[in-house]
């Protein structure tokens, strides 16, 4: 199984079923916002999604759990870490239905057939360019900024991606969430549900999931808030019933 | 006193200081709604306000004691309505602070000065023309569908309105926020913070504060939200302190 590593990286348990993920801590390691944006978009099921700036391949990993039938593509700008996403798509034997690839979330609409997927999901770089925290290497740096494509560039290429009525779903800011509403409705991408992540009650939220439609019509439902953290510093049961739900 | 009202009609205590306003129960009565936006609104201090659309003057009355310096102008549409508000005016004394105007939204920059404002307010009608409940009559229905005006009205007539760098306070539908973050960027009205109201923890929103700066910098501030009832069915402490804090 070792023989599958490379320098600096390990294999974890996702707690996803028995999916397991090559990770190297010095470059980027997924967080809780994958398995929040996974759980957000496997309450309705598709057969074709595509996952834009994959990572780890972290998020078709966890819906290739989540969706026994569906076929999954990651896409992923870096070379090294796509190498890594697809080996651990090998070691989790799941060539046959997760296809990792090398590219530009700003090339996808010639990458990939315009108008024929079932849904699109993204975990975008938070920050602007210059924004946030200096990251401390590249790999952190393109996995966290906007650098190789910039929120506009994740909506562009989901909507062209996307059947007419397929499904959007990401995670993100908060504070971008008026960019967020005015770029998906400006690329047929209307927003129909979201649900604000607060690391505990009282604190403002800090993430937000957001679920478009592609051509769906107007009407936003706001869930309730969910918080991370109870007052003793441990999960909240709702975020126990998202892991716990994945486990059987 | 009771000269001062016609049939149908009742003062009524507003809990902020002494004011009191005319209200016609058949019509329409305000909510918990107009006192949550004065109090969202009154955070910073500004010297001209206007309020479009505002009914029997509520907002302009609440914000008359939170602002002792301000001028304020009141819009409304309905005559006979606007004849009331004029009237709780006068019973308060507040002629020399607090205009109130007939007219229409659609008109206001044809009646007032645009960029003359530091400050506009909004309660507009949270249906569209023929969506929610019917309304009884045709003032209420005047009030709650958008038929004398939609949210684009409103939005571009706070816009002409206000001073570059003035604030725009709103409360309306959690379900239309799509169109109020994509109306009021395209008319330079930048959302800055708003606030969900849930009737009660564990239960979606069915209320938003909106605060936007005319030609303000990009990032939202999403605060937390408040729950207006308790698991007793009594106000929250926070809606207590609302109240509270406008009788001292």
């Amino acid at each position: 199984m070792n023989t599958i590593l490379e320098e600096g990286e390990r294999i974890d348990e996702t707690g996803f079923g028995s999916v397991t993920i090559i990770q190297k801590p010095t470059d980027f390691c997924y967080g809780i916002d994958a398995v929040l944006l996974a759980d957000f978009a496997a309450r309705k099921p598709a057969n074709t999604i595509v996952d834009l700036g994959t990572g780890n391949g972290i998020l078709p990993l966890l819906l290739s759990y989540k969706f026994p039938q569906a076929k999954l593509i990651g896409l992923e700008i870096q070379e090294e870490v796509s190498r890594r996403a697809s080996r651990s798509v090998v070691s989790n034997q799941l060539e046959e239905r997760i296809t990792i690839l090398h590219g530009d979330v700003r090339d996808v609409l010639t990458l990939l057939m315009p108008g024929g997927f079932d849904a699109v999901i993204a975990n975008p770089p938070y920050n602007t360019e210059h924004g946030g925290e200096a990251a401390k290497n590249e790999a952190m740096k393109i996995a966290r900024h906007e650098i190789a494509g910039g929120l506009v560039d994740f909506v562009r290429g989901a909507s062209g991606l996307l059947k007419s009525k397929g499904d959007f779903y990401m995670i993100h800011r908060p504070s971008r969430l008026v960019d967020i509403f005015c770029l998906c409705r400006a690329h047929r991408l209307e927003p129909k549900r979201i649900r604000l992540i607060a690391p505990r009650k009282g604190n403002p939220p800090n993430l937000v999931l957001v679920h478009c439609c592609k051509d769906g019509g107007i009407e936003l439902r706001i869930e309730e808030t969910l918080c991370v953290y109870n007052s003793e510093g441990g999960y909240t049961s709702e975020i126990q019933k998202i892991y716990e739900r994945n486990q059987q």
